[in-house]
């Protein structure tokens, strides 16, 4: 089969590796019917992970399962089924308290498995889905190809902004702000629309992801960074702050603009990967009240939920997919991103 | 009036200071019936904050209402009442959030009021009160003897230990513990009880501690401190660790032991005034998405709920008293409680 291989920075290739097959009686084999580029793929691709030998990539994808190992239960040939960005069980203590990125037999595509056997990445024709009954979720049914980025956006993007917006504990009549206006933020623009945030202030610089979070619900929109966006979104808020700051960069200076958006007692919810190790200021969480909260999100145990809202129509997270191309243009699909010329690539067989 | 004035490191005494009177038209006059010493007072009395000129002392107190400003309207004199460690309006968006540590107006004791007039210190006999209809809580009656410590614990104690408890999401069946074995420490002990936690694991060295923590409703007590005391945790929580850690010390040490004892998604509640300003690990937080929650307790909003247990007898956060003294002997309450004699130190007039 053809799947992407990252040989080092600005480095990808479509290459022949070997088929996929059912190692371990647990396993599934899922034909990828449509795959995606990550804002963290970009990390190893402009070298700020540096990438050591030749490795396959990609976390995102959904497709139909071809074949299965015997003790695979739930899952069936045929289906129709999302992947989330990491590999669990969806049994031990942890997937049952819903932090399914905690999972203790935690495994990631495009490495190693929970026996340490290798994974494939996402963005290629077939993959080996490990723990698959633990790991897949079946649609209701085969989605159209209109529905299909919104299935897509499943797999990652749409439950990772749903978890910036849990973690901050966006309700009813939240007043939020959404910093970062990539994927992920645009998702949790959506996301707190969804779980009906009152208004929600967008920090986007960008003309054409304003148009989105405006289509995602935001509200308002501020273009200012730094100090000077806060004194905007202060402004808009009579001097209070907002309820919940949801921080989708990962940056020192996003997530102190998340902190210093939120009111006395406000949440700040971060899926933002933290670049650096940027560490938060306590004294200005002790003094304020703002709590942190967030992390690496557990999307599979989202996926239920916010799958019924994509098949009902009430809402459309794959719109941030604005670029198309099939596989054999993986190398575009990532330089459009990076050049942020695209906010997201999908990849089609 | 006599009235405790620090002078600097181990130097307080009781001194003959004028008598306050009504400045501004919401004051109130209170007799102190009963003060004490904070943990936080200990750091200037240690020199740990520098004391660069004699000070007024002391923010926690109760007493009886003497005199009101002809703006106060829903204190009168007679009553008994209960005044958190600050001063707050009580009708400002923030306080309106529960966050009255935040008040648009507010002071602190000991120090200036929102019109920059100086401030008496608890640790006194006499106590002008500002904004006295936000700041004073009267009591339904005035409390025996018996009760009186327990009252005077919502002034600050029980109210901060409550606060930790809910920052950390308590509820019941919650597996807590709780780091720090001070009154703070063993009155989160006490309002993780009363939340109805299933468990609670006290952190604590000290027998004497040990014993209220047990009273309070610790179900295991860990002696071990740092990365021993997480591995007896861990032993105890079959390896996955605690879903609330109560964090009432205050240093980067304690910080480090709660985030390790948390499981993940679960949540820090913290309360121990930061020492030093320990910043948080964003990268520990962001993989096990354990959150963290806290800050200077809104004490304000939490007495009303509070008051109604410790009169109807469920709860008695007195207990953490365990040295009374009268007033003139104030060094003796502070030095009991430097010397570790005593857990906190009640003072009579």
């Amino acid at each position: 089969m053809r799947a992407t291989v990252i040989h080092g920075t600005r480095d990808v290739r479509l290459e022949t590796v070997p088929d996929p097959q059912i190692l371990r009686p647990t396993d599934a084999i899922v034909r990828v019917v449509a795959s995606c580029v990550c804002g963290s793929d970009l990390w190893q691709y402009r070298g700020v992970n540096e990438v050591t030998k030749p490795s396959r990539i990609g976390h995102e994808f959904v497709g139909v399962v071809e074949e299965v190992g015997p003790q695979v239960t739930q899952i069936r040939p045929g289906q129709f089924v999302v992947a989330p960005f990491s590999i669990c069980d969806n049994t031990c203590v942890h997937c049952r308290n819903g932090v399914h990125t905690s999972c203790t037999n935690l495994a990631w595509w495009g490495s190693t498995d929970q026996d340490d056997l290798p994974t494939d990445g996402g963005q290629g024709e077939f993959v080996r889905v490990p723990m698959a009954d633990g790991t897949l979720v079946a649609t209701p049914e085969h989605p159209s190809d209109e529905l299909l980025p919104s299935v897509l956006a499943l797999a990652d993007v749409f439950g990772t902004g749903h978890h910036a917006a849990v973690s901050a504990g966006v309700k009813v009549g939240s007043t939020v702000a959404v910093i970062g206006d990539g994927a992920v933020g645009l998702s949790a623009v959506l996301a707190a629309q969804r779980l009906g945030a009152g208004r929600i202030i967008a920090m986007s610089r960008h003309e054409s992801r304003q148009v989105v979070a405006r289509e995602f619900g935001a509200t308002d929109i501020i273009a200012a960074r730094g100090a000077e966006g806060v004194a905007e979104l202060m402004e808009l808020t009579d001097g209070v702050g907002v309820d919940c700051a949801l921080e989708c960069v990962g940056t020192k200076e996003s997530m102190q603009q998340a902190l210093d958006s939120a009111r006395p007692g406000g949440k700040v919810g971060f899926v933002g990967v933290p670049a650096g190790g940027p560490e938060l200021p306590v004294r200005q969480m002790f003094s304020s009240n703002v709590g942190v909260n967030g992390g690496v999100a557990p999307v599979r145990g989202y996926i239920p939920e916010l799958m019924a809202d994509v098949y009902a129509g009430t809402v459309n997270p794959g719109r941030v997919f604005d670029l198309t191309v099939p596989l054999a243009e993986v190398a575009e699909a990532y330089a459009a991103m990076d050049e942020r010329r695209a906010i997201k690539s999908m990849l089609l067989p």
